[in-house]
Formats: C-alpha cells, structure tokens, sequence
C-alpha cells in the first residue's frame, strides 16, 4: 500500500467518518459514498437545501506549529469551519480534509491533531467523508463543511432592514485576549501555563461554536441576516450591514466584553489591551451577530443561550458603523478587525 | 469596503460565478445562494446525485511561481480538481476557491492566475459559487468541485471484476515530460521556449480533462471501475486494484506514450527520460484508466474520444500490478509514481 493510501486510512480511523456503505447499497443520511474515492456522493432527499462552506488554517498566520498544542490545531481549524454553518442556521452534516504537511509533522503532531479534531467532530455532530492530502514545508489545513437546513431557511448577511435591533452572542474579545497571551509567551511548549489561565485561553484554543442557536434562529426565522464574528466585530457588523445596504449604530457601554477576576486583573495592563477594543476589533471569537425585526423581539426569550444574548445597537439609513461612546459621543466604527489584505 | 471583500469581488468578476440570485428567489441549476456569503446554499431536486471532491495545488510542490506562468496555475488547479469529477462520471457544476496568497502575488500574478482559471471554468463548464481568502508566505490553493450525477450512476474505484479489461485514455507520461523540460530550464520566464516545444508542455501546463468521456462511460453503465491518472499509472491502477480487491496483468508494449517527432528525438536522451518509464509512473496525465466486463467492450466504439483509448491489460485474481515486458517477462508492477509521504 502506498504511504498516501496509509495517512488516509490513519486519518479515517482517527476522525469519526462516513464511507457511504450503508446497508445493501441505500444512502444513510443522504450519503451514498464517502471516504476513500475520488469523490464523496451525496444523494439528496429534494426535501432539505445543503450548505456549503470553505476555510483554511494556515501555519504562521493562524497559528504557530511549536506554540499552540497540536490537538486546538485540530479542533480549531474544523470548529471554525462549521462556524460558518451556524452563522446560516444549518446542521453540520459532512467535511472533506484537506491538509498539507511536512513529514516530520506526520508522527506525533498529526496524532494529536487528529485526536483534536475527533473531539470537535463528534462534539459538532459532523463527520469525515473525504479530502486531499499533500506533502509541504509547512502545514496548512483546508476544510469544506456541508450542512443541512429545511428549504429556504437559510440566514443571509443581506436581509438588516431599518429599525431592526443588533445583537451578539457571548462575550466579544475572549480569542483575541488567548492570541495574546500566546504571542505573550503565556503558552509554552504546547502546554497551558497556570491554571487559572487555563479558561481564558479556551476561547482561542478549542472556540465553542454557536451551533444550536444558529439553528434555532433560523428554523423560527427570527433573525433578518446573520453572520460569525471570525474577523472582529468592526469588520463583520460592516460586512453584514454593507451586503444589507443599510448601516448600524451601537454603545459602546452595551459590548459584552472580557471582564477579568480581580486574582488575573494584571494581565490586561501588563500585556497593554483594552477590553472595548479586544471586543471591537479582536478577530477569531466565532460568536454570532444578527439582526431582529423589533416585532419578533420577544420571541428571542426562548432562544438556547438567550442568557448570553446582548441587544448592542440598531440598524440605521445610514451606510456606515456608528459607535456611541460612554459619554454619549457618536464616531464612525471604522473596520479595525483581522482584514489580511489591507496593506500597513 | 475592507480588501479581503475588495479581493473576492475581483475574483467574482475574473471567473465566472454564480450569486445564486435567481428570479423570485427561485433557485437556478439547483443553487440558491453563490458567492458573497458565508456558506453557499444549493436546493437539490431529489432526482440527481451530487458529487464532492478537493484537491490542493501548492508552490513550491506542484508548481513554482517563477518558473510556471500564472494563467497556467490558474487553469491546472481548476482543471485537476474538475479531473476528480470525470472520474466518477459526473457532470461538473460549481466550484469553490481558497486561496492563501502573499500580498506580492495580489497584483499581475493575481490576474494572470485568474484569467487562466476562467478559461478552464468556462471550457469546463463549472462555475464559482464560494471560498475564502488568506494572506500567506506562498501560494496555496484549494479547490472544492460539485458534479451533478444521474442517481446511483457515479462510477467507483471499487467494482473492476476478474476478467474485466483494462483501458487507458490517451498517451501517458505526456505532463511529466513537460515537467521535467520546465525544471530543466526549457520554460524560462514563464514563457514557454522554442514554438515547437509548446505543444509538448501543454498537457503540463494546460492539462485537458476527459469530462465527455467520463460522463458518457457512466451514463451507459459500461466501467465496472474507474479512476483519473494523477499519480502515476503504477500508483493509481495499484489503488484501484487494492479497493476492487483484485490485481491486474498489463502489458508493456501496449501502453500508449509519447512519442517524439524526428526532430525533438535529442531531447528524451537529453533528459535521460524513457518512455516506457514516464508512461508507467508520470504523474499529472488526467487520463482515465477504466476496466470494462468483456461483453461491455464493444460498446465502447461509440465513446466520444473512443480513438484515444487503448486496452492495456486485464484484470486478475492476484492482488498485484503484473507487467509483461516486450521480452514476455512478467515482473511485479511497484508504485513508483507521485507518492507525497513515501520515505525516500
């Protein structure tokens, strides 16, 4: 067998996965042929619509081989791919792996990324049934997520219509705040340092994705348009009000953000961060932001999460991002999140 | 407008793109929402099977930024990836891009790659409906296709049978000379050297895709099993072998190769290259290599392309390549094509 063939079947033992073979050659789960051919079959029941997402982790810029621990390699490059399924309101079904490695990253590292991704696999109720594999001098990871939604639920970023209300799930900032203290050295080797550091880092390490509010969002057509924040509030909100044509205003009191225990309050001062501006601008949180008409408020109280949803604002005429500060001051929010393209 | 949706609006006007904004919000050709989102949402009609594959395209491994020009690296990471799609005999429709690039191949390279990817997307009929786009040290694509099959018709590696025949398209070996002539240094520049070495290079650089003939071989039911030839003939008709669970005798002086016209003759002997050799483990060819059961057989004369096929052997109890040279000395067949994670 060649060595190939080998890491696609290490890989399918490790990571709950689908090869199609359901009893006498009927599809299971609208899946007729999974892992191991050149390409997955899907054999869709008509009923549903399927999502279909891409997204790439890369070595050196999402995160560092020798500094994050191997297994939130693993978990995080598949969490945040299905993030994007939650921020449309489907359910992950399928992912197909696409990954690039140096050789000295297929022993011990790979097994303690595959270990990782089996967890958010199973945790996300999604499963392996196909992907690519290559050899190269760093490791980079691809990740196409499929997802399923009855017809025509899914939640664009384009419908924010006048007066609708603005809200954010969780705490904004948490990632950022992790990326930090990283970059810090707070990580060393792989491993957590303290343990009370342990949780802030979680965000940044092993994302919790909204899954299950996103779904049930969308299945009671709640909000307008909806979108994660992978890129920073700032960016995202923008993005979501200019595929809208409509604008936003938000308080800047109103921003869930980082609050330390008194024992860990140093840390902010010692590494020179704001909590307003982590939760503005700090990328990679994989929160929701979504938008709901003013009369469908009320039924947001029986939303899964509903204690961890805040109301930061409003949409507007305007074609911009206001923010209004705590002394009542309104200035332009300009997109200050993680934007890979925009020159220094 | 932050870069990165500055990015992918430049991509979504190079490349032809679906938004999935059909009249009334109708879905067309199965796509109700295309690029500009977070996930692309396809409403399938229940009567066809769809078809899933990626494929990673990577400096520095398949191709060097210096060397191959940017049309070509647009064109061949599309078209290999479509390649998986002939394959199984599906017809192809959408695709999605994830592209990691250094801000340094945003500008010329970006378009050259981009106009080379839009010819391939329009000869093969397969459109852009999603992606996601990275910063990155060098150039990483990856590339997501959908194909749209008859249900239950897409053709596997896993059903050739003993006694079924063994059939190549084209001439192997043809993309791993034109690899060899551009690390050699034929290709300088970018630009391909003397006139008459183009069309040498061109199933390198432009490789063709028999998506005509996969879709046909499936429509009529004839392939017990089918794969394409990226890897090497001795490393793919191993795989399709090893997944049928039966070997395969072919002969050596029937294997279709290239052969040079009088005057080029100088350059195999320059490059100390072998016909026989780069037919049996070049990699890159996208040929189809399919077996057919013998009462099948002469339907094949109606196959579009049915001139470029060529019976090269057939399959046997043995869990084994068998070749038979001119001499009728049998020896076993070892995978010697593209095998990214072999040791050497």
């Amino acid at each position: 067998m060649d060595a190939e063939t080998k890491l696609i079947q290490r890989i399918a033992r490790a990571i709950p996965s689908e090869s199609g073979a359901g009893k006498g050659g009927r599809p299971t789960g609208g899946l007729r042929l999974g892992i191991g051919n050149d390409g997955a079959v899907l054999a869709p029941s008509g009923r549903t619509e399927w999502v279909l997402s891409c997204d790439a982790f890369l070595e050196g810029v999402h995160f560092l081989a020798d500094r994050h621990p191997a297994d939130s390699v693993g978990f995080k490059s598949l969490a945040r791919a299905t993030s994007d399924l939650a921020a449309m309101g489907a359910a992950p079904r399928y992912f197909l792996l696409t990954m690039a490695l140096p050789l000295r990253r297929t022993g011990e590292w790979l097994d303690g990324f595959l270990q990782g991704m089996a967890r958010a696999s199973r945790q996300l109720g999604i499963r392996l049934i196909g992907g690519d594999t290559k050899r190269h001098a760093s490791v980079a990871i691809s990740i196409t997520v499929l997802g399923e939604i009855a017809r025509g639920r899914a939640v664009t970023r384009a419908g924010a219509r006048l007066g609708d209300i603005v809200y954010v799930s969780g705490k904004l900032g948490c990632a950022e705040l992790g990326l930090r203290m990283v970059k810090s050295g707070v990580l060393k080797r792989g491993k957590p340092g303290a343990g009370s550091e342990i949780s802030l880092l979680k965000q940044h390490l092993y994302p919790r994705i909204r899954m299950k509010l996103g779904a049930w969002l969308a299945a009671h057509r709640i909000p307008s348009a909806m979108m994660d924040i992978s890129d920073g509030l700032s960016t995202d909100l923008g993005r979501l009000c200019a595929a809208s044509g409509v604008g936003a205003r938000i308080w800047a009191e109103r921003i869930p953000r980082v609050k330390l225990p008194e024992a860990q309050a140093g840390l902010l001062e010692r590494l020179k961060l704001d909590p307003l501006q982590l939760a503005l601008h700090g990328g990679d949180d994989y929160e929701l932001v979504f938008t709901v008409p003013r009369r469908k408020v009320k039924q947001l109280r029986n939303a899964p999460d509903f204690a961890d949803l805040t109301a930061i604002g409003e949409i507007e005429r305007d074609n911009q991002v206001t923010l209004v500060g705590a002394n009542g001051r309104a200035t332009r929010l300009v997109s200050g999140g993680w934007d890979p393209f925009r020159k220094k």
